[in-house]
C-alpha cells in the first residue's frame, strides 16, 4: 500500500493547490459552489410526536485553569484534545428542541438570540427553513435562566420572537434569580446573568407562567427538578404512547467533557457538588435504562443515547434516519 | 430529585398519551407535523474545494454467526448493542461524496441506486435538495465494485443517473472482477457481486476509465491502494491549498464494530488478513497524523477523527459547523 502521511498528503496538496488555482473561477467552474451550510435540522418521532432538533449554532469558549474547579488545566487541554477542539476553546454547541404534540408546538429553552456569540444564533433561519412560523410557537419551557437559553426569547431591541407563546418557567429558578440579595451577593460573571434575566423578564414578568418540577407542562411534557447547575434546573421527559426521550438541558455541557468526566465542576455550575449529583444520577439512569436522551450542548443533531464506562459515561449519536 | 425510571416514564405516556389522543387531528393541529425528515446533507471545506455528504440511507443488514469469520457472535452481538443498534442486525449507513473542486463535479462512489434496501437510495433527492443536476456530475470515482458504491450508477432500468459523467475505476478491481475464472470459483453470496458487476459495466466497459492506485484522478483528489475488503479497493486523499480529507472508503464498515474491532474479518472482505493489515494502516495513521476522514459506511455525516484506544479505534464525529 501506498505510504500516506500527513506529509505527503500536505506537500502534494501544495503542489496540486498551486497548479489548480490557475484559471480557477465561478465562470469555468462546473457548478457553482453553494457557499452556505445546510440548514441544522434533524426530524425524529416520539411516538405521535414529531420533534424538531433546531440548531443555534456553536460558540468556541475561551477556557483557562479555573474553568474546572477541580481538575488539572492539562487534563482539561488533554479532554479538549481528544474531542478535538480547538486549543483552550470549549466547543458549546446550542440546540433547542421543538415539540409538535399534535396540538401545540412546543419550543424547549430558545437558543442564544444571535446575543452570545457570532458563530450562534442560527435558530432563526432553522425554524424558518424547517417551516415554523415563530408566530405559531404555543409555549416555550424554559430548563434554566443561563443567557444562552433565554436570550431567544427577545430579539437584540427587546421584541419578543414568538410573540403568541406561554413562557413557562421553573418556580424556583425564578425565586432564585429575581431574589436582589442573591444578586447583591453574586460574583461578577454570575451577576451579569442576573441583569441578564432582568433585561429579559423585568416587562413582561406578569405574563411568565411559573411551574413546579413534577408538573406536566403539556401533554406528554413533564418536568423533573435537576439540580446544581442553577438552583431551578429542569430536565424534560416527553412521552408519547410507549416512546420517550429525556430532555437533559444542562445536566452535562459538552458530553466529551462533562460526561465522560461526570465529576468536574465546571465554574457555570452554581452548586458544583450538587450538579455531579445530579448528573451521575440521571446519566446513570438512562444508560441503565438504555433512555433515548438529548442535551443542549450535545454535538447538534443533539439526540442518541448514554453508555457507561469505567470511569464515566459516553454520548452515543444516534444514527441519521432517512426517513420519519 | 424526583425519580425518573423508564418504568414511570412509560407510566405516564400511556396515561398521557390516552388523555391527549382524544380529539387530535390535523384540524386541530396547531401546526401540521412536517411527516418528513429533511434533507441528508452536510458541507465542509478543504481548502478551496467544496465537500457534500450525500446520505444514500442505510440498510438494517441481517447478520448471522458466520458474519464475523474470527469472533464469537455473543462478542459481535455485544457490540452491536453497544452500538444501540438493533439485534442481529448491522446498521449500514451509506454516504456518497461530492467534491466540487471549482472545476470539477466529482462523485466518490454512487450508492445504492435504490437497489439494496427500501431505506436506502436517497442520494437522488439529496443531490437534487443540494441543487445539483446529475447531469452536472463530471466525474465519478469508484472505490470497489460491491453492489453498493456501483449500482448508483445505473437505475434500475439500466439507464446512466449520471450521463455526462467520467467513470473512473482501479485498475486491478476491474481485472479481478472481469476475471471469468474468479467468478467460476467464487462462493454463491460473491458470485452475485460478479454478475452485478457485469450488469453495470458490460454495456459500457469502453467509456469506463481504469487507474492505478497513486494516480491524482483530477487536481486534487489522489487514489491509493488500500486492498483486502477488495483486491483493488482503493481509498482517496481529497487536498487543497494546506488542509486534507482521507476518504477512508470501505477500509472499516460501521466503525462501532470495525474500528473498535480492527481484527474482526466480516464476510465481506475478500482478503480477511489484507483487509485487516491495511485496516490497521490506515486507522493507526489516521489517528496519529490527527486527519480528518470520512469513511463510506460511517454515520451521516460520516466526517471526523480517529483516535486510538488500548483495544482499538474510535470515531470522533466532526461537529456540525453551522456555516462554511
Amino acid at each position: 500500500m501506498t505510504e500516506i502521511t500527513r506529509r505527503t498528503l500536505i506537500g502534494s496538496a501544495v503542489a496540486g493547490g498551486a497548479s489548480a488555482s490557475v484559471g480557477i473561477s465561478v465562470a469555468n467552474a462546473a457548478a457553482p459552489r453553494a457557499n452556505q451550510q445546510v440548514p441544522g435540522l434533524y426530524r425524529y418521532r416520539i411516538g405521535e410526536f414529531e420533534v424538531t432538533a433546531l440548531y443555534d449554532g456553536v460558540w468556541h469558549r475561551p477556557i483557562d485553569d479555573k474553568f474546572v474547579r477541580n481538575a488539572d488545566f492539562s487534563d482539561v487541554r488533554k479532554a479538549l484534545s481528544e474531542a478535538f477542539m480547538q486549543a483552550d476553546r470549549l466547543a458549546t454547541p446550542f440546540t433547542t428542541l421543538l415539540v409538535n404534540t399534535g396540538r401545540k408546538l412546543v419550543l424547549l429553552d430558545t437558543g442564544t438570540g444571535g446575543q452570545i456569540a457570532p458563530t450562534a444564533g442560527t435558530l432563526d433561519a432553522n425554524l424558518t427553513a424547517a417551516g415554523v412560523d415563530p408566530k405559531a410557537i404555543d409555549q416555550i419551557v424554559i430548563s434554566h435562566f443561563h443567557p444562552d437559553h433565554i436570550n431567544g426569547i427577545k430579539n437584540a431591541d427587546g421584541k419578543l420572537i414568538f410573540p403568541n407563546a406561554e413562557i413557562m418557567v421553573p418556580e424556583l429558578e425564578w425565586a432564585f434569580w429575581m431574589d436582589e440579595a442573591n444578586m447583591a451577593k453574586a460574583p461578577p460573571g454570575l451577576r451579569l446573568s442576573f441583569l441578564n434575566f432582568r433585561r429579559i423578564f423585568s416587562d413582561i414578568a406578569r405574563d411568565v407562567t411559573r411551574f413546579q418540577p413534577g408538573r406536566e407542562v403539556a401533554p406528554g411534557i413533564s418536568t423533573i427538578a435537576a439540580p446544581g447547575h442553577t438552583p431551578g434546573h429542569t430536565v424534560f421527559a416527553v412521552q408519547s404512547g410507549r416512546e420517550s426521550l429525556l430532555v437533559l438541558s444542562d445536566t452535562t455541557q459538552h458530553p466529551a467533557l462533562f460526561a465522560r468526566h461526570p465529576e468536574w465542576q465546571p465554574i457555570f455550575d452554581i452548586d458544583g457538588d450538587a450538579a455531579v449529583g445530579t448528573r451521575k444520577q440521571l446519566l446513570d439512569r438512562a444508560a441503565t435504562d438504555r433512555m433515548l436522551v438529548t442535551g443542549y450542548h450535545f454535538p447538534f443533531p443533539a439526540c442518541g443515547h448514554i453508555v457507561k464506562t469505567a470511569t464515566g459515561y459516553e454520548h452515543v449519536p444516534a444514527l441519521w434516519q432517512p426517513s420519519l
